[in-house]
């Protein structure tokens, strides 16, 4: 089923500025306009980056139909040309970037538009809205599959996420990063990926006993029987019955109970008390399985506490990243084509790491020996890749230099879109997840650190630092 | 354009269960199950429902297509008696609630699902994720309009939302809890509600000067002209430019300049010189509209330093409901039929204020002589509408007590389905967006308050308390 995409999801003033663009007839002119972030959300030191194919997909079918103008008509804003013009637009651009699954720092361009003016300033909000919402969960969903150490994360979100698209692709993007499935139907369907669940408490209320909706379970599901045991009591009552259900109904079957889920109370003490009754039971093989507002951090502690649990069920925290909702990719004008040159273009800030990265630009990523990322640099696009002896200096802080020389380089991004059309290979679901693994093979230890990682700096080419440099004085007695 | 529900936005255990009901021939056994939420966002006195709407729209549609079918049964998991009984499926039941718009307290049944035991299953996560991203957004936007005491508020967050649906209706949900437009040109054409906007940095960086490109700004928007003054720097540049266009093209014109947006630096002082030097130039009805990571706590402090802004635009912060995402709406059995009668069911939980207040209910909300709420009370289905003197206490701590005689009552809910029909004639958005700001003179000035307000608890009558306690001790000897 193809995605039907809401083409004015725009914000207004991108149609206000087409009129302002059209009207100079200044709209064909080329542009450059780079998509990134400055921060990495729950001061982490890495993001990975999501969203990219959609933004393609979304480019590629790029256009206004018959309703839409009907509608912007109808605000008496517009001239009838520039509705004309807009009845017809697609967008016909050239657009390079990182595939999804790659790891990124602030400020570097993981997406650069190169496009007509007006249809490149048109679709900043969309890709805005696919890569930001993405790379957050994908992020926030691998810090929770890191702090399980090897234990399965399952995301069981979908009923506190942020409307339709954020369940049922959160629940795609938790899976990228590293979920074993999701307990989003929808998704499973969509995507083909593992859908997990087995009862709620309302299932054990539901029946006259506790007894009797284990019972009733287990003869339903006796190769995959999971139990909820906290409706009543998780240990008096819950455990109690799980373990006579299994030798009551599933042992002379031949089956096994495959798990037990506590969705409550203290999961440290509940679950150690709980394997000791299964272990006691001969059920040394049933997993625990707990939920109950879980994150990374409960995680952590939960482990440290050496608590045999053997998956945890993540909800509200991952497909809302509740501890940091908002991730800041923006979207800017970094150069303008005029008589065939390029010519760079700044935003100024009062803040220093506000201001932009001008200019058309490649990303070239420097690995050591053992694939370890060294450093990110920005070059210019036409400057020859990095080789030899290069001095890396800090961006902001000039006078933190560090000299390499041994170093493999990759180009960050690959060109995915010519002339409007598709023109790269996306991952499947499954590449992209196990190229997220590769990807995080190529961090140190202390990057992968969930508090205070080492992070990385985005390094600028000599020739990049001296243009910028000069952009900025060129407003200095503004 | 009608809505087009996927029906598989449901989390997979509800299908394991249908289908333990199923075997057990206990799935029209009719249930009754209570959606309420146990905490306010934000340490808020109260909440705003909405998206109730919506709840009953997918309801009347519910079913399951062939495709989703066709998918449950490659799972392998499920009897084909059990297939064949879903492909048919439709929601039969009743449905009471209180209209979107509403104000609700904790643990009051904002909606009451009375349906055969598996259709009422089956469409819990979905009624979950419209009731809870709506209503904590329109709570959230409606704290930011509270702050702004009368300036307006715009809403400006699409690129930062949790996708397409948080989007555009959290821009439908700002509107209604009283923001007095969207950017988001997508929530104009599918909702009516006016569409804000002018112009990005990038407008102003495409032409060779910010001059020229606030000239073909106010070339082709006279009548509505408002300049984004801090491309390069606010006052020495940005304000002088907009000024001098004024002077050049509007002012010749005989036309004014609408507005100026300041997106970055102090707001506050910023603002006031910006007022200055508008006011120096002639231009006093000339608004100031600031804009960057506001939310209600910035826009106080600004508005207690006097900054004279008329307009704040507000993004992230709003839209992803950023200090509280999560909205923790449950759905829970409260009751099963058996024999023709009503059987009261609890959850139990080691935390007090996590058991359910068992059985089919009404909440009549108790109002004083001027028609300020005193509380609302929670009875059985069949008692009588509360009169004369009554006696309200905590439900948790039930030595605080209240005595009350001259009060107004209000049923609280209406039945909104019946046999899986809509009965109710639901208001349209301009009509609920009035109803807020009735329901909002409901409550006095202290339970309105930011922080630390006057909360509200829900009692229940004497004979519900009863029920519930006599629930309580049957699992005692657990």
């Amino acid at each position: 089923m193809e995605y039907k995409f809401n083409n004015l999801i725009m914000d207004f003033y991108e149609l206000t500025m087409g009129q302002g663009f059209f009207n100079k007839n200044i709209h064909n002119n080329i542009a450059y306009f780079d998509l990134f972030f400055r921060k990495v959300p729950d001061n982490g030191s890495f993001v990975i980056a999501n969203g990219i194919k959609k933004c393609a997909k979304y480019l590629e079918q790029f256009h206004l139909s018959q309703d839409d103008i009907k509608y912007l008509k109808s605000l008496n804003l517009f001239s009838s040309e520039y509705l004309n013009y807009l009845s017809k637009i697609k967008f016909t651009g050239d657009v390079w970037a990182v595939e999804d699954g790659t790891i990124v720092f602030p400020n570097e361009p993981v997406m650069t538009i190169k496009a007509p003016l007006i249809e490149a300033q048109l679709v900043e909000t969309s890709l805005l809205l696919f890569f930001n919402r993405a790379s957050l969960i994908t992020t926030k969903a691998n810090r929770i599959v890191q702090s399980a150490k090897g234990k399965t994360i399952m995301e069981f979100g979908t009923r506190r996420a942020h409307g339709e698209t954020s369940a049922v692709d959160g629940a795609l993007d938790a899976y990228i990063a590293g979920a074993v499935g999701t307990a989003c139907t929808e998704t499973g369907k969509q995507y083909g990926i593992k859908i997990l669940g087995t009862m709620a408490h309302s299932f054990v209320q539901s029946f006259d006993s506790e007894y009797e909706a284990f019972k009733a379970y287990a003869e339903s599901f006796p190769d995959n029987c999971t139990l909820l045991v906290d409706t009543y009591n998780t240990l008096k009552s819950g455990m109690v019955n799980a373990i006579k259900v299994y030798n009551d109904i599933l042992k002379p079957m031949g089956k096994k109970l495959a798990g037990i889920r506590i969705d409550s109370g203290d999961l440290a003490y509940l679950s150690k008390q709980a394997r000791q009754m299964l272990d006691n039971a001969g059920l040394v093989d049933t997993k625990i399985i707990v939920s109950n507002s879980l994150d990374e951090y409960l995680i952590s502690s939960l482990l440290k506490q050496n608590a045999p649990i053997d998956s945890f069920g993540v909800g509200e925290n991952m497909i809302t990243a509740k501890s940091n909702p908002v991730f800041g990719g923006v979207y800017k004008l970094v150069a303008i084509e005029k008589g065939g040159e390029i010519i760079p273009k700044i935003k100024l800030s009062n803040n220093v790491e506000k201001m932009t990265n001008p200019h058309f630009k490649n990303i070239y990523r420097l690995l050591d020996k053992n694939g370890k990322i060294i450093a990110d640099l920005l070059t210019i696009y036409n400057e020859n890749k990095p080789s030899g002896k290069i001095t890396l200096f800090h961006p902001q802080n000039n006078w933190t230099q560090k000299t390499i020389e041994n170093y493999k380089v990759r180009n960050l991004r690959l060109k995915i879109i010519e002339n409007g059309k598709i023109i790269h290979k996306f991952k499947t679901v499954e590449e992209t997840r196990k190229y997220v693994q590769e990807e995080l093979a190529t961090l140190w230890e202390e990057v992968l650190r969930l508090e205070n990682p080492h992070t990385y700096v985005v390094n600028l080419s000599d020739k990049l630092f001296e243009i910028k440099n000069k952009l900025i004085n060129s407003y200095k007695n503004i």
